[in-house]
């Protein structure tokens, strides 16, 4: 992809990724150029510090941060760039991605994260989300967008498939 | 004001004015040119219809929509525009915006709402989140939002202070 | 069906019916006319304003709307039409339906939806409710859903079957 | 009130009435003749089972019942008749009404309480539901119903008033 | 089973006996004699008024009910009789039976029931403690009760088995 | 006091007693001797061991046990003696009692604690749940409690008062 | 093992041990040494009030005791000795572990339990913690300690692996 | 205080003073040297970054750390050194703590937070536990935890206070 990478998707662990991969294939379908990057809250914390120190200037318009449980990922993001963050919640064993949730949402005012559903849908709507945020400056991707929202709209039925 | 409003802030009822109040002070003390509306989504629900189509032909770059309870405002708007839209949930008396959250957060694969924290903290925060936004696009006010966030790190004594 | 559909199913996806054909069946086996249709609030909007705007005029006089995660489909045609609407919280993968639930039940002041359990019972129950409701006008439908209900009464066993 | 009551308000206790008496309000706006009771499932389980038993031959039409905490009165009252109860969750101290709105929504198949949000808001609402089943036979209800709605619509200003 | 019986178990439907036969075989073990019925709050609500009418002339000592979701059946027994009334809440499958519990638990000053655990566990203790109750004047029936108390004690292992 | 004392009722700390001793009043106005005491499980634990040791030896036939937080008192009871132990979860600032409850209601297999609703009106339910066990040997207590009972079903006016 | 254990384990039923065995397989890692026991709050009291005893004077300076449900192992734990007690939410069926969390953490002032998240990471954290508390008193723990943080930190690879 | 520092009390603002005052007294009145500084997670990250990885050099053994909300604070303290951290969620307005809980708890395997109850127990509980870590090394200060936990077991009255 030699396309300027405009959206980093990040996440803590290898474990995110079915979930994540949504935000993946959505940015995909919409052709927006984008980077796909473990980088752990608490296991790699600087690389986090450096992920989110470079990211104005590296060009990054938007992160996709995905995390659960604890999930400090999204919300140390937002602390170390101005460039927004979208957060996502992974669903957790215990405590259905409730815990994710909060630890993503609840951020102190100063430092926003675009908090997206818990799970799969979530990630989907973060590369969604992302794509929203472009648009407004790439008129041919708000066309794509037009026209992904106009053919799943287009997608539904008039009743539902009686089995 | 006469210059071009990027920002559209809107609410279901005059109750969420002390709430929504924050994100329109964040954008003015950030110079961000915006409006602030009631639209209902269930008592003026053709506002939000005509709101929706319209957003993006007039320029709204960011909406921010803030509503307690069933909260459908945001989720409806996000429904009826690809500007991205910001949800703030509103605390409320039974449930402390729990269901605010719930129905603003949740929405369904293809409609995105940027979900900020419950209640002030999260109106705030969605004024920096649209500040954000817009500044990929306003090198100025990039500036301007560094030098905010640098301000409030600044602000932060070493020590608490004990009375 | 060429009598009057008194009725109407709607739901927000084909992922819905499961739940929603139990209440489908109910109207069925209480001798209801009914439709069924699949009409989304965020995917579909236009659709939700018609259906809304034309329900009284076309007879309906109960309107069932299931839902999912935001769930705003009940909510929101309660907001176009003064036919009553009956709401049922679909389960949901994250949060078991609860976010459905407080999505549909907590309405503001002025667009009532009479909220149904979560999953199957409450979609069996809303074919009940609106049966019920009907029943006020049509006494033979009120025989036929005071036998159903005896029916179930008698049904029950004095003692549980141990395997 | 010599008109024929075709709504009767219950409640568990006194202590319901500041919640309940939106409901009676929201009727007597409508011009809707109603009866309000107190009918405690616990205390008066008498009173209930007459008060089921008597409710269709009476001529009721609708009944709202109010409860907090275990809250078996509208569940009861849905078992003894089948003339459509609604149910309005009271808030409570320790469980905020979240107590109220399970042990009133969670019905088994076969004995549906139309459910409403928790407190004031869902009392006003249970008004508003039973205006508007009645209003399926009642042309000049339906009107004023309708005149409800659009005032409240018309009510809405556009601008929050800024303090 | 000639022995007076002593002890009610009643649950809402054949659904709750893989729950409540806990109850019944913790009984067993105790030799304690009891009988075993289905009656439901809402779908039998005249076999609940007569069992409980009658369950002090009856010469039953303690009343062990189940039920799950609206669960009314332990409080409104609670309000046919003063023959105490241990409550079991069933484990449910939207909300894990935190709906069950609530309407079980949060019964009003005057109808006390004696609420345990959710699911197996909880209908097991339902049965120890009916027998704690009747031990109180059967002093054959405390020795058994200690004795297999110390036999619980007993049998736990210094070390857990590691496979 | 020189009757036996046949109920105990013990609590945690000093801040128990504005709830607790509702259950010490209605015990009081069923004429039910009782003593009451603080004993800590985590502060006193000795205490605890004694009073469970010596529970029956002394007569006592209930033990009703309040507490808040983690609420370990009434299940360490329980784990001590075979005299049946009431609990009643007082409520708390951060979680309403929520914590109190699931402490003391989800004991193990083995240990029953009949739990009563969180806060003052699971107290008075104690002092009733204590007497109803009693009066299953003392019918003179058996008539004061059905005395109770109906004042209290005597006390419910037919209708709300209207300030 | 002829070192001297530094180290108990502890949980309250065979049950726990495929949760608490995380614990144990982390302090081999560590090299440090342990001993595992079954000690129940409420099946053998006894042997816990022992345990608590005897915990300093045997020289263990740290006990993780896990448990579900009620779980008030580790608090009566902490009631017993002052040796630092590190506490493991076991996830339970109805609640999640919700139930052993609140019990857990939510002890009163002077009784600390170190509370570890629900469930299996929270066990190996619970070694790890306790090897953290060790290493203050034994570098070349403490290297160790630092070896494995940092060996966890180098396995993150830079991207996620797509199958 | 020329004493060796050897615990830190850190939180992320002013705002949590109330709450984390606690902690100091405790360390205050059994003899601990301690300092308090606030470090904000998201707002000074940089003060985080080196306050962690100078915390073992500078010879703390415990590091106390507060938060509310998104409350990353204890959980990237713990990521940055293997100095025990102990976290106290503070209570918040919206979620009662519950969300400062859920993420200072959850946190991932390879990094333990010390989690103590929500609120000022919590924060009491939090300089007790440093003392029972600290007292392993250091006899006189165990005596000295000795006494105090003795003092608080006998300042216990046997009976409550009824005013």
């Amino acid at each position: 992809m030699t396309e300027q990478v405009k959206v980093g998707i990040i996440m803590g662990s290898q474990s995110d990724w079915p979930t994540m991969q949504e935000a993946a294939q959505m940015l995909d379908e919409l052709g927006v150029a984008h980077e796909v990057k473990i980088v752990s809250a608490h296991r790699t914390p600087d690389r986090l510090w450096t992920y989110g120190k470079e990211a104005a200037g590296r060009g990054l318009q938007v992160i996709i941060a995905g995390a659960g449980g604890a999930a400090h990922l999204p919300g140390m993001m937002a602390s170390k760039t101005r460039v927004p963050v979208i957060g996502v919640p992974v669903q957790t064993k215990a405590l259905s991605g409730v815990d994710s949730l909060y630890s993503i949402l609840q951020m102190p005012r100063g430092f926003p994260v675009a908090t997206m559903a818990i799970g799969a849908a979530g990630a989907a709507n973060a590369g969604l989300m992302a794509a929203g945020i472009l648009a407004l400056q790439d008129p041919a991707l708000a066309e794509r967008l037009d026209a992904w929202r106009q053919a799943l709209s287009d997608s539904i039925p008039d009743e539902p498939l009686r089995d």
